[in-house]
Formats: structure tokens, sequence, C-alpha cells
């Protein structure tokens, strides 16, 4: 086939004027995602968009001093994004996600930051609307960091199950 | 059947004058815990409590200035039963858990503070004493944080593995 | 059998001027590495080395004030090797592991400090070197503390999938 095989998963990204970024590639000994059996467990994602043929980070800092939650939460969204454009190449289609099993965030934060879960449920929100709520709804796990790659925000880790081939 | 069935595992935790709390409700975009396969990823847990009808943090602040590693101790069994009041209603009865696979155990810490495995053995040692060695003996890792949501003192997150259907 | 059966892994160890650590002693109600299906979940494991029969931590301190580049790769090349001193008499041969599935490292960080993938690739191309590319290639997440137990540099979180029996 010359064409891919339609993606409502990525139809719900688009009615969200969202779009999977190019496979990010990995800086060192590691990959993007690993399958074993019907889990995949997909390499840590920071808030890189690609535009104008490059890849960027458009939000730095901290939270609760640099940026807002909102901020924070967009680049949760971004981690998102980056974590499916990992996973679709390894399964074709996004749509043969059978659970969204764990998100695990870390947020850069300055000293007296406590509100993580609330930008982090700017990832979580994403994975609901893109892939419903049987689906998408997940277990989460919520981190501080004191610093992070890059100067980046927020840091996500995902496990996804898929459906048996 | 009106009646639940008797639990070999709330049992021992009555024995040792710990009882499951109400199912935590998750504050966001996510729930308490998701299985796939025989595989069950909790969400965070923190030590909450509930009493007189509400639930409260009763432990707050930071290993090392705040709180003695024996507060921290006890924070970690309140993450534990948290965990299992997320887990019982998802498998019906926690004697299905075949194995507590790993625990990763969250402190908030103060600066130079370096004994988080001290402080997250509470939560381990009661995992052992409810399940029993063979079923409770888990893989861990022990992490430190600079700041925690709710400036809660721990913070876990559990694997666990139950019986095939 | 009286002799052990050889392994090609442990054999390019040993080209590499490395060989397995004896099993690491968990210091609680843990244990080193838990077995569920054919996924095994390694504990955190810290750059302890054994020499002249007893452990040390030959590399202490924070990455960004007390410690360079190639000494937190070094601390996290002995992680690795404490790993699979863990899985090897749980599966009897290392060239049972089917796949490096993935690795979470910590990085004990000075304040400004964010090069921890750089750092942590030292534990990823020693599993590459050890593995081969194919079984030892694995998603990764960089996390990055303010503080770590002993003081140590880097500790490590191992999973792994082994061939069914």
């Amino acid at each position: 086939m010359t064409t891919q095989e339609a993606s409502r998963v990525e139809a719900r990204l688009q009615q969200l004027h969202r779009k999977l970024p190019p496979l990010p590639e990995p800086g060192g000994h590691y990959v993007p995602a690993v399958r074993t059996g019907n889990l995949i467990f997909l390499s840590g994602a920071i808030g890189t968009a690609y535009e104008n043929d490059r890849w960027h980070l458009p939000l730095k800092g901290k939270l609760g001093s640099d940026l807002t939650i909102e901020q924070g939460r967009e680049s949760a969204r971004l981690c998102v994004l980056n974590h499916l454009a990992a996973l679709q190449p390894l399964i074709g289609n996004l749509d043969r996600v059978q659970r969204i099993v764990k998100l695990t965030g870390y947020v850069n934060a300055a000293p007296g930051f406590t509100k993580a879960p609330l930008v982090l449920d700017g990832a979580s929100a994403l994975l609901v609307s893109a892939f419903g709520q049987d689906i998408g709804s997940h277990a989460r796990t919520a981190v501080y960091q004191h610093e992070m790659s890059f100067n980046a925000p927020i840091e996500t880790d995902l496990i996804v199950a898929i459906a048996p081939d």
C-alpha cells in the first residue's frame, strides 16, 4: 500500500489542532521505544517541537519561578506528542493502542513548588482526548526534580499496551 | 453475593491494627490503577489517611529537617495502605495478588538527607507482613526529591502481578 | 552439573575487562530482582564495587561539582554490572536475556547540572556492548536528584525481558 491506514487517534489530534512531529532521534545508546510482549516502554520525552524544519524547545525553565502552570501544561502536551511520534512507527497505527498504562511525569520545580499534578494533567487530558476515556485513562505518578536536561520544564515517561497481533 | 469474600491479606492487616481506607479519588485525568495482562500499575500514592469521614495528610514535610525517620516510615506505610485500597476494587480480593513486583519510593528530602532506604523500608516491611515473604518481597528503588505534592514526605509507586483469571 | 554454562555476555564483559561482582545484598525488606512472566524488574543499583573481599563505593558526590562526566559514566557502568550480578542467579545465564527493555537513570546533580543523558550513556553503551545492539538497545529516561543514598553519583533502575522457558 502506498497510503497509510487512517488513524482515529491522529484524526482526533487534528481536531485538537495537534499533529505528530517526526520521530525524535535519541542522542545516545538508546532507542525511542521498546516493545516486549504487548507492552511498549517509551523513552523519556521532553517538550521539544518541530517547526520550520528544526527541533527546538519552545518552553524552558522551572515551574514556580520561570513558567506559569499553563505553560507547564503545554510543555507536558508536547511531551505526549513526542511519545506518540515514537510509538507510531513501532506499531504502524496508533489505533492499535489497547490502553495507555502508566504516565510518570517529572516536573522541573523551583523551591517551594508543589503543584506538579496540575501541570501533568495537561499530558493526561491530551491522552484521554486522543484515545478516549476507556483507552486513554491511565495510572500516573508526579515526580519533582530540581534540574532537568536542556532546562526543560517537564519530562514524561510512558508505558502503553497494544492489542495482540 | 452480598458478602465479600474473606481476604487473608486484610485479616493480616487487621492483626497489625491497619485497615484499608476508601478508594482515593484521583484529582485529574487519571485513574488509581490500570491492569494490563497480569500486571497492575498503580498511581503514585502519598500518605493520606481517612479519619472522621475525611481525608487528611497526618505527616508533612521533609525528611532530614521536619520529620524523624520513624515518622517517614509511618508515612510510607500509609502510602501502601492507599495502594491496596486502589488495588482491592480492581481485583476483588487482595489474595489474588501473585507477587508484589516493584516499589519505587520517592522521599521528600532536606539537603544532606541520604537515608531514603531506611524510610522506605517501612513500606517494604508492611508489604511483606501483609502478603508474606514469598508474595510480598519485591524489587525496590529509592528516589530523592527536593519538593513533593502537598508537602507530603513520601510518595510511592507500585507494580503488582495477579494470578490469571 | 558442576560447571556453569558458558555465557557469551560474560565473555564480552571479560573482553571489556569487566566482571560480575557478587550478588549485592539488599539492606532491607526487598530483593535484588523480581521475575513476573517474561519480565524482570531489578532493584535500584548504585555504583558499588567489590574489591579485596569487600564492597565499597569508589566514586561519590554530585555531577557538576564533585565529579567529572567521565567519572559519572564510570559509576553508571558499575551500576550496570551490579544489575547483571542481580540478574544472573535469577535466570542462570545472561544469554537468556531477550531484550534490555528500560533503563531509568537517576543522577545526583549539583545545582545547574543538566547533562544527565551524557552521564547515563556510560550505562547504555555498556549494555549495548555486552548484549549486542539488537538485545542491548533499550528505552531510557534520565532523572535528576539533589541527594542520593550513600552520596552515590548515580542510581539506575532496569527492566529486562527474558526468553520463555
